[in-house]
């Protein structure tokens, strides 16, 4: 990281579809208004041909760097983004949003329902990945902004950069995909579906309908996050970072008591202060179903649209990350480089696993940065 | 497997401590009476030189082998253990007993507590490694066996294999330790420790003391055995077994649709018919705090005592296991080679993951039967 950061930053909303002008999920059906937040960095050129679009993990929100007032709390890609950073907000004009099902500004299940007036809860419809990106393009437009110079994710921000290469394969000259997927594995879908579970079973999830009860699943929700959240570092991170140290010298215990408990215990709390149980189900269900490129026509019709456009791929990927490991990636790269999609692949040694993402492993951002800047005009 | 296996088998009791000649504990607490399930296959020699004991896993029970009037329903080791297989009962006197702190015959948490007639519940005192081995030497006592020719456990069993040896160096003669560890890992604590809080937060855990009251934390027991069962299978066998295959051709949705989901919400269901909460918090806890031979004067004590005695070992790992790898059994193995024990160590390749040690990869049972033989008199 270099130079100081970006300054204060402010979340700004957009109304992108409207009930007389709704969105139309992949699904068939419809939804409006949508609101959305986001957050944008750097200044747009004349040109409008210095964009880059940020698109955020399963838990992220608009707020990706910068201070929203306290200078110690900076956003969730801070370290990448900013004046002389990778993403160098000198340079680029940056665009971040909260996700379409989000629980950070953007119209999600506990927006209200203007056929009931109350929260959608489990009534809001069922998402798939174009309809994440179909709303970011929508707040693009408003935003006056034709051509994307990159769009840069991580994790399912990672899949939401696939999918703009499908649904728009001529908006976008470059997509960076971070640890990210496109079939999540069996063992993928089994770790989602328990944190699910655990949600869904909690008597306080109510059907869904805990909007205004005065309780939340807050248990499950909890719980989710703690298990996700040993999916998201190494092993060996966990090793060097807690070892088998105690917080206490007293005799064994059921009770919290080793360090890595608590460190758990921590992550579930302060989840808990921003998250919303049902973003947490209907976005993972997004990933558990996103397979742009199956095996057939399909998946070649989405390859061809994406070799017929204007996309140039990086695909990175983390050595310690056991969640979305290289294996995935290198299957992005093997995907796109048969059907004639200029993709490049490489897998970084660091020891964070996949929330590699997220922080400086060595040559991570150098990476970044000289994609960015390849045949720049 | 060879043979058609043993037939009808039967669990008997043994009442091994009694109120008025109590266990105490390694935590200096008393316990009596304790009572023991058990079951033993094949016949006793004149010598009484032929005895084999298996220990059991954390979910696992005295019926390793044979069945108890269904032929179809067998016992967990019964493809290692029967006439003619590994651990031959033609040959040997197999002695398989419930674990203290269990839920199946032999005394734990729900067993009724003498000092006021109800069940111990969260009274139960914590249970160390060596406690759970005492009451299993107690029962051999019972039987009036006083040598050992091997102790043969997975997972915690192999555990308990590594204590018996520590606690008694010269009562048994071979030791063979699957998928276990010495000493576990930050990621191992936190995957148990996830599972023990998704119990202890369900609201029908009731502090523990929800016998008696009709209700009981399935919810929360369900999905720490979910999210366990993940960890005891490689991504390699959910991806054979499962891929991405759907249970329905419909819509996506937000409840069970992948085969892998329906699997595990099987696995969780099946798992509260047959056990009990409290038994899963205080045994996965004695794996957390099992640390034989920790670094400095305590360890080396410990190892000193096994190199004093006659046991010698054979550690054996499975290649797709990552709940205990091979870095476990090769720390065991390092540790007892460089004290002087003898000690052999295997990794054997196995698609199955942790869960391997219940079933048949090549040469696993083969390298059991010729180590078990080894210098046979």
């Amino acid at each position: 990281m270099s130079g100081s950061g970006l300054g204060l930053v402010a979340t700004r909303r957009a109304v992108v579809f409207t009930p007389d002008d709704p969105l139309v999920l992949a699904s068939g059906a419809t939804l409006g208004p949508v609101e959305v937040a986001y957050e944008t960095y750097g200044d747009l050129a004349p040109g409008r041909d210095n964009v880059v679009v940020l698109c955020h993990a399963l838990t992220g929100d608009a707020h990706a760097a910068g201070h929203h007032g306290d200078p110690a709390r900076r956003g969730w890609w801070d370290s990448l983004v900013g004046p002389g950073r990778a993403v160098d907000t000198d340079r680029f004009f940056v665009v971040c949003a909260n996700l379409l099902g989000g629980c950070q500004g953007t119209t999600g299940p506990q927006s209200t329902d203007p056929a009931t007036g109350k929260p959608y809860g489990p009534d809001f419809p069922p998402l798939a990945m174009t309809d994440l990106v179909t709303v970011h393009r929508r707040l693009l437009d408003h935003l006056g902004i034709e051509r994307v110079h990159a769009v840069v994710g991580g994790s399912l921000g990672g899949m939401q950069a696939l999918q703009w290469a499908v649904d728009s394969p001529e908006q976008v000259d470059r997509a960076v995909v971070v640890a990210a997927s496109s079939r999540l594995s069996a063992q993928n879908i089994a770790f989602s579906s328990v944190a699910r579970e655990a949600i869904m079973r909690d008597p306080d999830f109510a059907g869904g309908r805990y909007a205004g009860t005065g309780r939340s699943p807050a248990v499950g929700l909890a719980v989710a996050r703690m298990m996700a959240h040993i999916t998201y570092v190494s092993e060996e991170s966990l090793e060097r970072k807690f070892g088998r140290r105690r917080t206490s010298d007293g005799p064994p215990q059921l009770a919290t008591d080793f360090e890595v408990e608590a460190y758990l215990d921590h992550q579930g709390r302060v989840f808990l202060e921003r998250f919303d149980a049902l973003t947490y189900l209907y976005l993972s269900r997004v990933m558990d179903y996103f397979d742009p490129f199956p095996e057939g026509p399909a998946g070649d019709g989405a390859l061809a649209r994406v070799a017929g456009g204007t996309t140039r791929f990086l695909a990175l990927s983390f050595d310690t990350d056991w969640r979305f490991p290289t294996s995935h990636s290198r299957r992005i790269h093997e995907q796109l480089s048969a059907a004639g999609v200029p993709c490049e692949h490489q897998e970084l040694a660091s020891p964070w696993g996949h929330d590699s993402f997220l922080l400086q492993p060595p040559g991570y951002h150098d990476r970044v940065r000289t994609f960015l800047e390849q045949d720049r005009a």
